[in-house]
C-alpha cells in the first residue's frame, strides 16, 4: 500500500490517478460482429456462441423448462436472501417515483412534465466463475417498477449450453420478459439492431468485461442508449479514530477482490488509523481465496494522510469516488460537503457489500470520476421525462407578442407566422 | 410534399427514415483540434479562431464593458420578451425539483437519495446568422436554478470579434459566469481539456453545426457528459378535421425553416385535412426570407393518411417526433397514448414556436428517434443523483446474513467477510 502524506494540491490530480483502460484496439473487432449480427441475426449469434463459449445451440432462448429446473436447484436459504434483498430494492426504487409536475406559467399556459417508461430495455449480465445475480435484481427491479414493457436480458452460457441457476431463477423472479443465452460483444449486437430471438431494445444496462464494455459505446453509435460509461470498480473511505480498523481493512478487501485494477484508497486525518488499517489488511488478505487479484489492487492502493477534514473533503470531490465509506465522528460534515460521489455508506455498520447487495440502494453506479456528472443507476434510468404544453386562447393573447419579437430577433419568420396568424384569427 | 395513404406496418421504417449525417470524415479534423487544444490552451483557441472566424482576438473573455455595451443595444421590447421568456422557465423548471426521497427499507436500514448539482458546465451557443439567445434562456436557467457553480458559455465571434448583443444580454442576464469569445470544434475542446481562460467542465450542452456535433461525441471520449447525441430537428403533427389547415401549415413551415434537413411530417385521419394543408403551404411559403431552405425541407416532407386513432398513435410511436403537435378532436387518446415524443404542443392555439421561446417548456430535445429512452433537457440535466445509507447494529443483524448468503453465492468472499466482520464484534 501506498502511504501519502499531505499531498500538495498541483499533486493530487497525479495522486488520484486511476488505472488506464485500453479499449482501442477492439473496436475493429466490436464493429465486424456488429456488422454480422446485423445482417445474419441468429445464426451468427450461435456461430460466435459456438467460437467463443464452446457450445452449440440449437435455441438461444431460455425455456420453461429450464427456468423451472433451476428454481429446484437454487436452495431454500439463497433463495429468501434474494428475496429480501428484492424487496428492499422495490421499496426504495419505488419510493423514487414522481408525480406529473404542472404548472400554469402565465394565465392560459399550461405545461407539464410526465416520466414515461422506456419501452423496450435490454441488461447483460456477465457469465463466468461469479454469477451476477445481484445485477439482476438491480436493473430487472427498478425496470419492472417503471413499466419498461420489454425487459431482455442476455447472458452468455457456460459449456453444457446452461445459465447459473441463480441468475435463471433471480431474472424469472424479477419480470423479465425474455432470457437469452449469449454472451459478449455478440449480445449486445443482437440487443442493438434485434435477431430472430431478441428483441432490438432502446437501452442497453449492465456490466462487462473490455469487450461487453467497447461494444456497448459502439452501440450508442446506432440508435442505443446505455446506462453510463464504465470503469473498473472503485472504494475510498474516509476514517478518523473513531472508525473500527479491522472493518475498514475489511471494507476495502471486499473492493480489491473485484479485480487487480480495482481502485482502493483511504483518506484520514488519523496517522495511526492509517497505520491500523494497514496492519489489518495484511492479516485480512491471508485468507481470501482471491487473495492473488486482492493483492495486486492492495498493492496499488493509496492510504492518503491529510490535516483537516476540509482538506479531506476537497480531495474526495476532486476525485468523485463510485463507493464512498464515511466513518467519522464528525459525518455531518463530509455528507453535507461531498459533491460527488455515487454511494455513500454511513457509519462503521454500514459495508460497501451492504449497498452491493441488500440495503435497497443501487449497485450500478458511476466510475472513473464519472459521479461528478453521471447518476447511479435509479428509477429514473428506465424513465424519460415528456413535457406538454396547452396554451388556450387567453394564454396566446399573452404571450404570442413576446414570441413573434424573440422569432424575429432570431431570424425565424416562420416561427413568427405560426403565433401572428393565430393572433390575427383571434382579433376578428 | 409526399402524399403517402395507409402505409402498411412493415413499410413504417422506411416511410419514416431520416435524413442521415454524414459525420465520420469530420473525426480525424476534430481529434486533432482536441489534440492540439489539449497542449496549447488559449493559444491554439485564438489560432483557430483567426483561421476559421477571421478575427485576431487579444482577450478571448468577454469583458464587463461588452456586457454594458450589450444592454444598450438591445430594444426594451426585446428585453420584456426575454424578460417573460426567462420568467416562465423558471416557474416550469423550478416546479420539477425534487426532495430527498428517504426510506427505511428495514428496521434500521435508512437509504436515501439526493440531487447535487453537476458543480461546473458548459454551454455552446452557435453564431452566424441567427443569434440563438433563446437557448441561452433554456440551458442556463435551469443551470442556475440547479445550482451549478460555474456555468460558461462559448459563442463564435464576428468578424469584428463580437458577440450578438442579445446574446450578451441573455448570457449575463441569465447567471452565466463565464462569456467565452470561442466557437466551434476548438470551443469543445477547450470546455473538455480547460484552458487558461476556459474552465474545464463536467457537462456540455447546446446546439451546433456537424462540427460541433462530433467534437460533443468525442468529447465523451474524454470524460466529460454531453446533453444527449443530435440530429436534425423535427416536427410531426396530428390533425383532423377539428384542426386549422392554415395553422398546421405554419407549424409546418416553422420546422421546415430551421434547414434544408429539417423532418415535417402530417398524420391524419383526414384526407381533406391533407389536401387542405398541402394548398396552405404552397401559398404561405412563398412570403418566407428563408423560403429556399423551407422549400427543400417541404420536398421531403411527408403527409399520411391512416385509417384510425390506433393506427395513427402506432405509427407515432414508432417515429418518436422530437416536437408532436396533437390537433385533434379526441386530443385525450393521442395523449394517453404516445409512447415517445419529446415535447407535446396540444390544440388549436399551442404552435411549436410557443414552446421554443417563451411557454416555459425546454425546447433543448431528442431528435433522431432519441425521445424513445431520452428525455429531452430539464433541471435533472444538471443534476445528478446519490445514494446515501446508513445502517445500524439492529439494521446489519437484520439483513447481515442475507448478504453473506449472497456474496458467498457470488464467490465473493472478502464481500462476505466485512459483514461477518461486523456480525461477530457485536455477537461478543
Amino acid at each position: 500500500m501506498n502511504k501519502i502524506y499531505n499531498p500538495k494540491r498541483q499533486d493530487w490530480k497525479d495522486v488520484l490517478m486511476r488505472p488506464t483502460q485500453t479499449v482501442a484496439d477492439i473496436e475493429g473487432l466490436v464493429n465486424t460482429i456488429f456488422e454480422k449480427v446485423k445482417l445474419g441475426g441468429d445464426t451468427i449469434l450461435k456461430n460466435y456462441t459456438q467460437q467463443f463459449d464452446k457450445v452449440n445451440l440449437d435455441n438461444l432462448l431460455v425455456s420453461q423448462d429450464e427456468i423451472k429446473e433451476a428454481k429446484s436447484l437454487v436452495s431454500e436459504d439463497l433463495k429468501a436472501a434474494i428475496q429480501l434483498a428484492k424487496s428492499n430494492i422495490e421499496v426504495f426504487h419505488t419510493a423514487q417515483k414522481t408525480g406529473r409536475v404542472e404548472v400554469e406559467t402565465t394565465t392560459g399556459v399550461s405545461c407539464w412534465q410526465e416520466k414515461r417508461p422506456i419501452q423496450k430495455v435490454g441488461l447483460y449480465i456477465p457469465g463466468g466463475t461469479a454469477p451476477l445475480f445481484s445485477t439482476i435484481l438491480m436493473l430487472a427491479v427498478p425496470a419492472t417498477i417503471a413499466g419498461c414493457s420489454e425487459i431482455v436480458l442476455c447472458s452468455p452460457p457456460d459449456k453444457e449450453g446452461k445459465l447459473n441457476p441463480a441468475i435463471l431463477y433471480t431474472a424469472n423472479l424479477c419480470g423479465v420478459t425474455k432470457i437469452v443465452k449469449v454472451g459478449g460483444i455478440q449480445a449486445i449486437a443482437g440487443m442493438t439492431f434485434g435477431t430472430e430471438t431478441i428483441p432490438q431494445v432502446y437501452k442497453i444496462f449492465g456490466p462487462g468485461n473490455q469487450y461487453v464494455t467497447v461494444a456497448k459505446q459502439i452501440a450508442t453509435k446506432h440508435g442505443v442508449a446505455i446506462d453510463m460509461p464504465a470503469g473498473p470498480s472503485e472504494l475510498l473511505v474516509v476514517a478518523d479514530d473513531s472508525a473500527n480498523a479491522a472493518f475498514v481493512a475489511s471494507d476495502l478487501l471486499s473492493q480489491a477482490e473485484h479485480g487487480v485494477d480495482s481502485q482502493v484508497i483511504l483518506v484520514s486525518t488519523s496517522k495511526e488509523m492509517i497505520n491500523a488499517v494497514e496492519k489489518e489488511v495484511a492479516v485480512q488478505l491471508e485468507d481470501l481465496p482471491r487473495k492473488e487479484i486482492a493483492r495486486q489492487a492492495i498493492a496499488n492502493s493509496k492510504l492518503i494522510y491529510v490535516e483537516s477534514d476540509k482538506e479531506a473533503v476537497d480531495l474526495i470531490n476532486e476525485y468523485g469516488p463510485e463507493h464512498y465509506i464515511v466513518c467519522v465522528e464528525n459525518e455531518d460534515f463530509y455528507i453535507d460537503n461531498t459533491q460527488n460521489a455515487g454511494s455513500v455508506f454511513i457509519g462503521n455498520y454500514t459495508p460497501e457489500s451492504a449497498g452491493d447487495y441488500a440495503s435497497g440502494t443501487n449497485h450500478t453506479l458511476p466510475t472513473n470520476g464519472y459521479a461528478k456528472q453521471y447518476s447511479g443507476v435509479n428509477l429514473d434510468s428506465f424513465l424519460k421525462s415528456m413535457t406538454f404544453q396547452k396554451i388556450s386562447e387567453e394564454g396566446i393573447l399573452a404571450i404570442g407578442n413576446a414570441i413573434e419579437l424573440m422569432a424575429e430577433a432570431e431570424g425565424l419568420k416562420a416561427h413568427k407566422n405560426a403565433v401572428t396568424l393565430r393572433l390575427n384569427s383571434l382579433k376578428k
